[in-house]
């Protein structure tokens, strides 16, 4: 059983082995979009433990443990550290068919050498072997970087954050992979939330206004922006369950931003609609500024209310949405934004893989030169980043459009060990070429199968953010 | 030609091979959910002709026969035994791609040791050998049970039933097969229906309450569940085109219920609320209990109102429903339930494939142990019940969840022919598991595959409804 | 990398090579779905630039060159024809994935005898190639008719339509080929779009009738059936994002027709119950002529108002439409109609692949012997005219139907190029057949694949559009 992950894992051809070593296995790596600590990678901090680097904060692996019967002290309770690890391994080894069963693989073999799948029977070997690892070791971000060659990375961060940890990276200088941040404003346009009248104050606060009127909002969030960009930043992120769009005239919207801040009750249509005011103005801010706009949406959060109230959010409990026209708004808003010359460069993410051919029909309606794709459909997302994921993505994306210029793989990970996820993408990437090949329906021309995985999996990506 | 049926029929592999004759073959079967009718099991009948004992009331083959052209006369008409034979034969032959087909030849090999497919041409030889074979042989609902192993059925029985041909299998104890009662109150919710006063009527005589409100037909309904545990029933049942979740006041709805019940009028939101209310109280009853709920949704019943009238339901007028959002009643309803303590143990069945990565992700929000897959997505059911929609909700369910937990098949049928559905599934799961360690994506273990095929094929629903 | 397009493309066995060389290849072609112009037809006119038989209406392609980045002016703009060919080159010669490389390179292959894929790289030589195969031909409608075998071409036509070129075609008897009129009155329904009034007026003045009420619509209507009936017409096509279904009583829609006709403002829902009605009316009036009707459904169209503005509409920005209900109106529209004994033969056509399964089902419910197949789910349509497309509507109509009834393939295309489509289906389909076979999934029986075969590919659609 021993070096179960070998060199042609995930490779079904001799064309597939050839294609990902020559072409793909030693491209850098551009993460453009994840939820790493700032502080974390500022102060370089070290990992001594497995258990926290792995069962810390990482919610898919508490799902498949509650779903294998593990009782929740061994998953976020207070158990000792090795007896969560234990009851982690004993989920993992019979987990046929999880992406989680790969990734674990491929993390203890790139950064522990252990090549064998861990389950129930070798779990104090592994507990061992990665133990002596991490103490013979300074296992700290800028070491999981340099290891992984990270050219970029792009947290995610809210407008209010003063981007300090950001700033010292910048000055210390120390690591040679290039930090961005990227700015999330979702508590500015969730209108229906209880939290958004403090969260104005706080934005309010942090940039200098008193934020009275929508349009002191606007300018606030542009002030945010402009200090993000002082830090490099070129890319934004919004989540959302639905895509907002209603619309409604400034009067109207000024009013009611008003009673709203006010604490007074206005209705459904008019919170909706200004979300989506807010959120065209991002856009339109967006698009002025030359940076890329990404859009998440299609995920129910915190659907176990128990649950929630015991632990917060990020723990597990979300969902892909129920079905709902989603294109009808979204071309709404895209139409709106291009009819003023407005429309930025997007990543659009849906959550649904049952959608992938609508978005990807969608974003052909506005592609426009001398971008190449200019409106792209990101990579296959949270329960979407796994084998069939990514080819589902990648086939329909290829079908509608021109997939050179497909913008590739991220990781969206809170872990420093996620970087396999960058290998798993490319050897599938690799496969799937390879497999067109030798089934005669793309020509055996090296010089465009070269190309097409340098593009996908690295060069699209630093155009848009290293060099664009 | 002959032949067509052999051992390795579905099994791609030398591997695929081996799991399933070591593995999977033997096992018996639990079929924790069908629609055998008790009575014929109590009196266990003997069936002597193959046309009555297909074609008399499987609306999956009437449908084929009518996509095939063949006039209702010789499929639910008065054309004599052999004609309708004849004409089935015309349309099986050449249906290519039609699980139909494959159940067609496993059911004529397995009881019938007849290995090739049954066409227009060999249609006269079948119907002799199969008369042959059924004047020679006692075929009875204890001679398949026998044959292929049953160890357990689940019929599937209203509230009002008095379960005697259940209480007379019990007394008896000629058979060795255990066979319980599921509790499905279909028509005690289904507030909008017109049947639903006279229902409500027939389940106070039977419970010996006069139930003129809506807390005495929830005492109604737990006496009958009362009466269903006493027959060893663990198993209940909804179905429902859509998840009911409106929540109102307990005065609001009680006073709705009298009204409903006085014969006036009520709003459907009122009645959506009583629906829900009632739903979930049952829902409380089954955890309560240690029963399981099972959920089928998304299906759009009698769509020709012609074919309604002329011959009722459940003759092959229903379809998958269209796109609509489950996630937010499904989730909202588990949500208010896992609140109170009160969330069952359920399987849910989604009629569209498109809603299976929904599923497997909702219920990842609700798994908890020390249960094992506490929430299941139950196997590909009805107009999915074929190689794709096995294949598709096996692929789906691993990916978000523990594989070995999954509770596995279950024939859904009328007919006491379908138990070589369990083998079709079977040689499914083999071939999978077998693909993927040959494509190096799970470890060649047999300790670990032979556990899965265990759980999957028998012992998880075992456990359930066995010794559970 | 000569040769790319040989004798076995797409057939990925040998069994797939005998069942394509043996049963498929020579069949000729009923293309009862297109888009050619009848003047074109009619006037046989002579096409001398590849420019413009390639890239002059065709919006498929446009959309590939836009998300290559390719800039307007090489698209639809001035650009010289040589530039716009060689822009064209570039975006498709790493088109990997996407349809229109395969189109592309067959129709090189069938028409200019280049076998190798077009690139930037030899775009020159293809250029000049194509240049000189134009000019030493007469390359015209009757010239692809013929060197494609077509049997049949079933044009769309607006009711307005003289059909002077039908009658044209007819009168010549110039070329081998049916030609019919498709008879296609989308604006004659279209109640909520600007255009409806003026139509109705052109309408009345084209069929001689004073259109003042509903009924005398209908007649208008039923009159231009008449006259496309007597050029041969024996099949319709509606079109609409979302079948219609609102039920209004006559007298309520008598008063409402004449509102909107006279200027006045009627509500959504009377224009709704209009769009119902009409679209009924047509549908019954189908079923009793005899003719086929054709429901294509769910696209979004001219979704960027920027790019509508500028060039109008089919230039590119259409989409498929996001998750809706399509069972819950259609099948209630055909269960009315069917009660009425009113149905009519139908094709019906789903953009979102997600809907195959749903669709699938649905026909099940309304199947009616004699006719094979009375109710079809028609070819994979436009974005998913691929690979995978035809594979997934295959599949899913052979899982729920009786497959060798099905009808087949079409173009649906604006080009005289496009016959190739044809043996692109006919290979997957021969493939997919094979590896049936091979599988052991379907018996080797020659009789009933080439009868198949024979069906799909030609015999179905010649009964139902040359005999029938």
């Amino acid at each position: 059983m021993s070096d179960f992950i070998n060199d042609s894992f995930l490779l079904n051809s001799d064309k597939a082995q050839h294609l990902y070593d020559t072409y793909a296995k030693d491209l850098p790596i551009v993460d453009y979009h994840c939820h790493l600590s700032p502080e974390e990678i500022a102060k370089d901090v070290r990992f001594d433990n497995i258990t926290s680097l792995w069962l810390g904060g990482d919610h898919y692996k508490w799902r498949l443990m509650r779903a294998c019967g593990i009782e929740e002290r061994y998953i976020t309770g207070d158990a000792p550290d090795k007896e969560k690890f234990f009851a982690w391994a004993k989920a993992i080894g019979n987990a046929w068919g999880n992406p989680l069963y790969h990734w674990t693989c491929l993390e203890l073999a790139r950064y522990f050498d252990i090549y064998e799948p861990l389950t129930e029977d070798n779990a104090q070997e592994v507990w061992d072997k990665t133990s002596k690892v991490l103490s013979e070791n300074n296992m700290t971000p800028s070491y999981f970087f340099s290891k992984s060659k990270v050219e970029l990375v792009c947290t995610t961060d809210d407008p209010c954050d003063d981007l300090k940890w950001h700033k010292k990276i910048r000055e210390d200088g120390k690591i040679s992979t290039k930090v961005l941040p990227t700015f999330r404003p979702d508590p500015a346009y969730e209108t229906a939330s209880s939290g958004f009248v403090s969260y104005v104050k706080k934005l309010g606060k942090v940039s200098g206004i008193d934020i009275d009127s929508l349009d002191y909002l606007k300018s606030a969030l542009s002030l945010r922006m402009d200090h993000f960009a002082s830090m490099g930043c070129l890319l934004a992120d919004h989540g959302t369950e639905h895509i907002p769009y209603k619309i409604m005239d400034k009067d109207t919207l000024d009013k009611a931003f008003v009673s709203l801040i006010g604490g007074k009750d206005i209705t459904p249509d008019e919170k909706l609609a200004l979300k989506t005011d807010i959120f065209m103005f991002c856009a339109r801010e967006y698009a002025r500024r030359g940076w890329t706009m990404q859009l998440h949406f299609g995920c129910r959060r915190d659907n176990n209310k128990a649950m929630f109230d015991a632990m917060g959010v990020n723990i597990g409990c979300d969902t892909i949405a129920g079905s709902f026209d989603v294109i009808t708004p979204l071309a709404s808003m895209m139409s709106d934004l291009e009819r003023d010359d407005s429309l930025p460069k997007m990543i659009l993410y849906s959550l649904d893989p049952a959608c992938n051919a609508q978005l990807d029909t969608l974003i052909g309606c506005f592609q426009k030169g001398p971008s190449v794709m200019k409106i792209q459909h990101g990579a296959a997302w949270w329960f979407n980043d796994n084998i069939k994921g990514m080819q589902d993505q990648m086939t329909h994306l290829a079908l509608q459009s021109y997939f050179p210029g497909f913008i590739g793989m991220l990781t969206d990970s809170r872990s420093f060990l996620s970087y396999p996820r960058h290998e798993y993408f490319r050897r599938i990437l690799c496969d799937m070429l390879a497999e067109s090949v030798n089934k005669g329906l793309f020509p055996d021309d090296e010089k465009r199968l070269g190309m097409i995985i340098r593009n996908v999996c690295h060069d699209n990506a630093a155009s848009y953010f290293i060099k664009g």
